[in-house]
């Protein structure tokens, strides 16, 4: 089975990527199950809304994944208990927390799972990731889910290898998602499991993580309070990557990042 | 010399305590020298505008000093440039920072100088503040100030700590700013600096640290975005200290806290 | 009922104020519950032994508490899980956590329970200390416990606000540790729990926070490390409250703070 | 010119890959400047020592870099100051740091600098590194060097993204470093300036970022205290890259990733 997994989508220019390159990616590679992080699509780079999450499904995702930005768009509460295919990350804290931390999907007959988790090092308090996965995939293996995907949402290195190596063995793909830049590292843990530190971001590739360069070099130089705004002009980027898993038993056999820009035009 | 120093006013009923009590406490304890920090003193608790700034000095205050929330409310840039009454950390970073670090004041003969400083463990970047006010104090002495008073705006105990011990007989006072809550801890350090880690806040007694419960902890239990309001109702708060500084050497000769609130009502 | 806190014992200094005032507070006071927060025991002024331990409940202490520095000397782990009366933050994650997070006693007949907790904000990750204390809150009041006494280990003054006022009504004193510095807001919140923000400090005043001045300020002069060492020199603090507990209701009648030191000499 | 640049070595088994494929990818890619990230090189993976340093040299590295591992080993006071070839962060706070913060070479002709900055956001407080290297760059033109390099070490993907384009078209290159991992985005931006989030490590490749697992693991369940070991188990990884830089006016042609892993070994 074919996961292909795209990261942070970033504002109007991301979900132009999106629009115009998802449907192609499809088309293209075929994937059974098809992930997109959608926690920067507003147009001010900070949460989704209703719109935006349909169009992301209507261009082929069948899952959104979210991160710390979840929450940063007030019209995700209107929406996200209605929807199981939007997940937020799994250990947000406190008692009836909206939405889900997980979407269970059935694949022609594969039980397949996704699930959004979030790191804790210089990021919001949050539950344990660790222990919080723990119990769920304990859940999922009883009722015999065989595909589990991860988006690691988090701020270090150290914290996504940690997850992933944690997780080596028990779900097919550890992949990280936050720090907007992907990372060379894709590779097949020791006992099956897919990994990459981060995906990286899809939108506007010429400004600081997605973000116009003056406001974030002013705040730099100065840190006094500029508001940052998504960068609009230049070329963007689509990051994203495919892996290959073996429906029996959920292991992964092939993990390969996908990157569409001015330097490596899309070639199908 | 008595130098009277009133902790950062929040929000409205913040400056309804220095509209009350201020004229009051100068009529008693007739200080030279009167400072409030009003880095919270809009009505949204984060920064201050030009009529507010004026009616502090209306209600007695000869300099008002700033913190991290100097530049939350943008009204600052129009008229910070204008006074040399008000002034922001000096270790603020960048070229052509806005405004003063500091203010220099000539007491009947005496050269008084006030400095605000801003720490740096758990706060945003700024320059060292150790090295700022090396360079400073080095001008300040050939120049022949007496009286030199800091206003260290900073999270950690150790810091402020530190900073006094620093600066410990080469200024007058070194008192806290910023936890909005008053330490126990006033005394004159041994080579002559009065020091106090904080001064405390003045404005609504009965939130946390000034700001309404319900967002607040909906915030920590959540870790969800939720807008903080100033808390408008229950009873004010007023924190200051009272410095005695011998105008000759500018040494300390002592400190005292002083709170005026539900439970120590003010007397004459 | 009389409770009896002290705060955070730093070093040789800190148990030599224990030795000698410890006893004679408790003669004068006659508390019927006496609470010493031992993080700081050790020599180097992180964790606490065994011996240490003892001599501390020797004193006069019926139960010592933790708070970051818990697990700092590792001897902690020989001996945390043979006494009840040694308790860390209820909140440290994981399976099987060494030693307890609270302590059951029984005074008179009175059923009284202290708690320790650690907060979040500039601290270690940790479980969420708001969510754990309602677990065990639920499971004291089924257990008919009237009084309880939490000491909230942590760093910002909003964090300790905000618990005090969650847990209001519904525990007999929140007390915060951790920043080595004496607040000066003691007071009763609105439906019976007393407050206040820190304790402060038992051990050498001279120092920073308990530690000797000379490595803190070439930390923050350069950066580079700095073995921090407990300073032996100078005067002693012990910083203390003493809360009056109704033993029916279990809410609190009256909270004081109290500091012997240089400042203050110890009156009986 | 060709700029080869290694990125953090980590332990033994980093010493081991430098010792093994430094002399072949000189050998192979005939660099005219070779520079080796050497935060990481002693056994513990903290600091460096004076043996490794030259040994570092000896298999082919003109220049060795640091980060904010520089001070870990106390060896480093030693030798640091003997040698213009080792250097440390130049934003390094502080009267009289040990050390350069850059270096100053003549390539047959050509002059070159190699300069080491440390980003500040989830780091130690230092020096701004935008001012310093504004004015470190305004020397270094003044007195007419072409080729300048820039290892910047940081965490966050926006701190390097924003100096690479605060220097772009002024330096010749800036490379990442500090988070291990080699990141997918080696490109030149608009104005010349060669870029990588950063370059990734050289040392075990099976553990967490060069650190064995168990205690990572442990410490992300506990948040007690674990002492962190160099992985010693397993493969080896050499993350680099390769710059080409018109010696006339600095401005890079080309970067390109180099990593040989198990996954990727090396072919000449
Ligand atoms: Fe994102
Ligand atoms: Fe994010
Ligand atoms: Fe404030
Ligand atoms: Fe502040
Ligand atoms: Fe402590
Ligand atoms: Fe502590
Ligand atoms: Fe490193
Ligand atoms: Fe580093």
């Amino acid at each position: 089975m074919q996961i292909l997994f795209v990261g942070d989508v970033v504002g109007e220019m991301g979900m132009e990527m999106v629009d115009q390159y998802l449907p192609l990616l499809k088309k293209d590679l075929k994937p059974q199950l098809t992930i997109v992080n959608g926690e920067n699509a507003t147009k001010v780079g900070r949460g989704i809304n209703e719109k935006l999450f349909k169009q992301i499904m209507k261009d082929g995702a069948d899952v959104v994944t979210l991160g710390n930005h979840a929450w940063n768009n007030a019209d995700i509460f209107d929406f996200i208990d209605d929807t199981k295919k939007l997940i937020r990350p799994l250990n947000y804290p406190g008692k009836d927390v909206p939405g889900n931390g997980y979407c269970e999907l059935n694949i022609n007959g594969v039980k397949a799972a996704v699930i959004n988790l979030q790191g804790r090092i210089f990021m919001e308090e949050t539950d344990d990731p660790f222990a919080k996965i723990d119990e769920l995939i304990m859940h999922l293996k009883a009722e015999k889910f065989t595909v589990i995907f991860v988006d690691m949402h988090a701020e270090t290195t150290s914290e996504k290898k940690a997850m992933a190596m944690y997780l080596d063995g028990r779900v097919s793909a550890v992949v990280g998602t936050h720090t907007h830049v992907q990372t060379n590292d894709a590779h097949i843990l020791k006992k099956g499991t897919a990994f990459l530190t981060d995906v990286g971001m899809t939108g506007p590739d010429d400004g600081v993580i997605g973000m116009q360069y003056e406001p974030v070099i002013n705040k730099f130089l100065t840190s006094r309070p500029n508001r940052f705004e998504v960068e609009t002009n230049g070329d963007g980027i689509l990051s994203a990557c495919l892996i290959d898993v073996d429906k029996k038993d959920g292991h992964a056999k092939k993990i390969r990042p996908i990157m569409i820009s001015q330097y490596q035009p899309y070639q199908s």
